[in-house]
């Protein structure tokens, strides 16, 4: 057994190891590449990705399952051994209905139109991208039909990202999210509006990069297996436990971003960083979907992040950081302006409030045009349509609407935002729990330690990187499924206070 | 015929693209790799070349290359698809005789110790790369001996590097080469020294990268295909005709290693984007040796960039880039101070005399462990032997001695060194031609022009890449074989003058 565990490690190992060389060409093309790059790089980006299918489908990791699958049935569900076979088959039972040159061929799509999407986001084009997203569109719906049997186009899609997740399910739960959300965001819009003037002053973007990398290395982002650099849109990157890298971007008239990007990508970064070293090039050794590593991101981001307790100890510092850029300015005005609802334009800048009315009608998009009942020529107009409908505002151009966001242009359309979502109530789910485990976290946040939270999420969460689905991870964890209750508590308690609702 | 030429690129390409994907590992692994991140990097980096090596010897290209043999033959020797399947076909018959599994370790070895030379080198700490070096000394006879029949164990190292080239060949061009130079060094150095106090002031680095950055961008560094960062040790890399990269490092007190390292590796540089992109991918699209790498990388750094006429421009502008600093010091003081000769201890920071006594020292030690008459651990002695007898020089510890260079560090003995001084030839050689072609160049350089002389080298060189070997190009751009002589001519010109020598 011993023989057959470690050659299926070996090639696992190698799998993984051609998808982080890629990442670290995907890296490299977001962060460093000259443009005269753009297309070899595309090529090789393609060439590294058709070699990782053809690796992970290898028939002898089939057989090498077929023979293990007598021992790892015998151990305990939660034994790595037991872990690592039963995740390897999911992966290698799903990847071996995809043909490597399909593969091949939407990495050089992907790559191809993301250099694309760089230049026209920024000369406000999207006739430039639109040839692309059409046959992102259609790769995408390909992609999906190599998953026959599907209840809806997008669940294949929707499945690779959040295991057990469908289009039904998620529509069902961000119905009764939205009922619930839009007469809140209603009651907070009709109170006089918080002033964020503070944020929007100007801070120089080698104090905010500064500062930013000051409060994520106390959050427990670990530089020495990490480094944050520049990006149009701010990702996360992992080549292997000692090397997960963030991204972030600066605004200098606006401090939230950079700020607030950083902390989000640490929460994902800390979660990679956290998963046990033996996981390491295995199955195992990634977070379990998008909406636990969401979880994590928006749990750092909002429930720390944007938290009184967390100002306590960080505003004082804030301010020495920019002297005299916010001697006016209290705790209590900055901890407001930090959290202030308002119906805007940009999802990642959006309050927490709003946010997920941002994803779910990028969810809604998304189905649209997966059933073919949105043509990508009309995108930019459907986008408008549904923040006029759903957050009252319309984008003065197509860069601060449909271009805003890197996912669809990267290479898919469907399965690429419902994970924010979920991430957003997972990560209060799991935060209630902490918190019922550690009262002490919140006054522990207050003298800028965080080691209390970080350890328990490390304890409960990140070292298992995907040992658990989703599911099992929440069940465990929580004791409950998932539910959109203790997130709907938190927003309710944490606003009705800010806005003073009753 | 077509379709055979497509297939034979397409494969060509392939194991191409994997050399650059690994290639940007490399890079990476040197510039911005969290220090976490070296273990899983050096395996990944293994395993790409273990593959591009596999690929590059799949039996279809030899297959391939049989078929197109009569084709290639029947056209000019000049004609890009005639030199396509020769250079092929040349590097194929060499790789195959190298096990893919060797190329793999190799590459692991070299990875794992240029991690540990790295922090040797801050350390001053040779032991701890002692035991790579044994185990690299050890891999560098091994893959000499996939080539039976040498004459000398370097040969089939430095035929790789330097195609015809062998030891016995060198041994006396160097000891040639020797008998006049130390004459020479000896001349000068029994002169009044040259005060170079003004480049050892002040300079701070975000300055003189700024300055490097406007040089090298002015004498033909194409910023959209390529990049400069700061590493350890310079050097260039290329991904793609569109991607080929520099980089540099700063000593704020010394103006000299950052300006002139990045005139040397812009020289490579220019002569890789200088390739025809129609090369790309192929085995021409790479400069065709080391010494005629290092003839664009040496011609550039001292030819041009350390002559009186470069500095006629570009010294207002020095001046003008370090206010204050050096106002009290005239362009011919300047000058000289650029051309001190001095018996010292750093090859990359020497003078264009005493330099090849560095490269010659290193290429005799680097036969003698091949040879087994100097073992690894009297490394370090033999290089201070060596130094206080060919230099007069003794470095007060390792950082400056034998752990001052990279090379061999990186994965090999045997072969790295040579391609230096046969750099510092040739590019007299191709210089004397320019300017037998174009008198106006030196005025031309007065007046911050370089492109006759970029353009020059680009036509008759550059744009071939490995379409000739290095001694067919000397031939045919020279209409001469290799000659030490105007190397000598143009030494004994510049240095006679500056040091008043009859």
């Amino acid at each position: 057994m011993d023989t057959k565990l470690r050659e299926l490690k070996t090639l696992l190992c190698e799998a993984s190891d051609f998808r982080s060389a890629n990442s670290v060409l995907g890296w490299d093309q977001s962060t460093y590449m000259p443009i005269g790059g753009g297309s070899a790089r595309g090529r090789q980006i393609a060439l590294l990705a058709r070699l990782a299918q053809e690796r992970a489908t290898d028939p002898q990791i089939g057989r090498l399952l077929d023979d293990l699958r007598p021992y790892a049935e015998n151990l305990p569900y939660d034994h790595s051994d037991a872990a690592l076979v039963r995740v390897a088959r999911r992966n290698y039972e799903r990847l071996i209905k995809i043909p490597p040159a399909f593969i091949g061929e939407m990495y050089q799509l992907g790559a191809d139109s993301y250099n694309v999407w760089s230049k026209a986001r920024t000369e406000n084009d999207f006739q430039a991208t639109q040839p692309y997203l059409e046959r992102i569109l259609d790769t995408s719906r390909r992609l999906a039909n190599y998953f026959p049997g599907y209840e809806h186009i997008a669940d294949p899609l929707i499945d690779d990202a959040d295991y057990g997740m469908k289009a039904t399910i998620l529509r069902q739960l961000f119905a009764q999210l939205r009922r619930e959300l839009v007469p809140l965001v209603q009651a907070i819009t009709s109170q006089p509006p918080i002033d964020d003037s503070p944020l929007r002053r100007h801070f120089p973007q080698a104090g905010q990069l500064a500062f930013a990398e000051d409060t994520i290395r106390r959050l427990g982002y670990d530089f020495n297996r990490g480094r944050q650099d520049l990006t149009h849109h701010p990702f996360t990157t992992r080549f292997s436990s000692g090397d997960v890298r963030i991204t972030t971007r600066v605004q200098e008239d606006y401090l939230s971003d950079c700020l607030f990007s950083s902390i989000h990508e640490a929460g994902h970064a800390m979660y990679e960083q956290g998963i046990r070293p033996e996981h390491d090039g295995t199955p195992l050794g990634t977070g379990t979907s998008a909406g636990v590593h969401e979880s994590q991101s928006r749990l750092w981001e909002n429930v720390v992040g944007r938290s009184r307790g967390f100002w306590e100890y960080f505003y004082p510092r804030l301010q020495a950081a920019f002297p005299g850029q916010l001697d006016d300015v209290s705790l209590d005005e900055f901890y407001r302006a930090a959290n202030k609802v308002e119906r805007s334009l940009i999802r990642t800048d959006a309050d927490e409030v709003t946010y997920n009315l941002h994803v779910m009608l990028r969810f809604d998009l998304e189905l649209d045009m997966l059933e073919g009942k949105l043509r990508v020529k009309d995108l930019p107009e459907a986008w408008h349509t549904r923040y006029m409908a759903d957050l009252g505002v319309q984008a003065p151009d197509d860069r601060d609407g449909v271009l805003q966001d890197v996912h669809w242009y990267a290479g898919q359309i469907g399965g690429v935002f419902q994970g924010y979502t979920l991430g957003n109530i997972i990560g209060t789910q799991f935060y209630a729990t902490a918190l019922r485990a550690h009262p002490e976290i919140p006054s522990e946040m207050q003298r800028g330690q965080f080691n209390i939270l970080h350890s328990w999420l490390e304890e409960n969460i990140y070292q298992y990187g995907s040992t658990f689905t989703a599911d099992e991870l929440v069940l465990r964890v929580t004791g409950e499924p998932l539910s959109i209750l203790p997130y709907l508590m938190y927003l309710k308690t944490k606003y009705g206070e800010l806005y003073s609702l009753v």
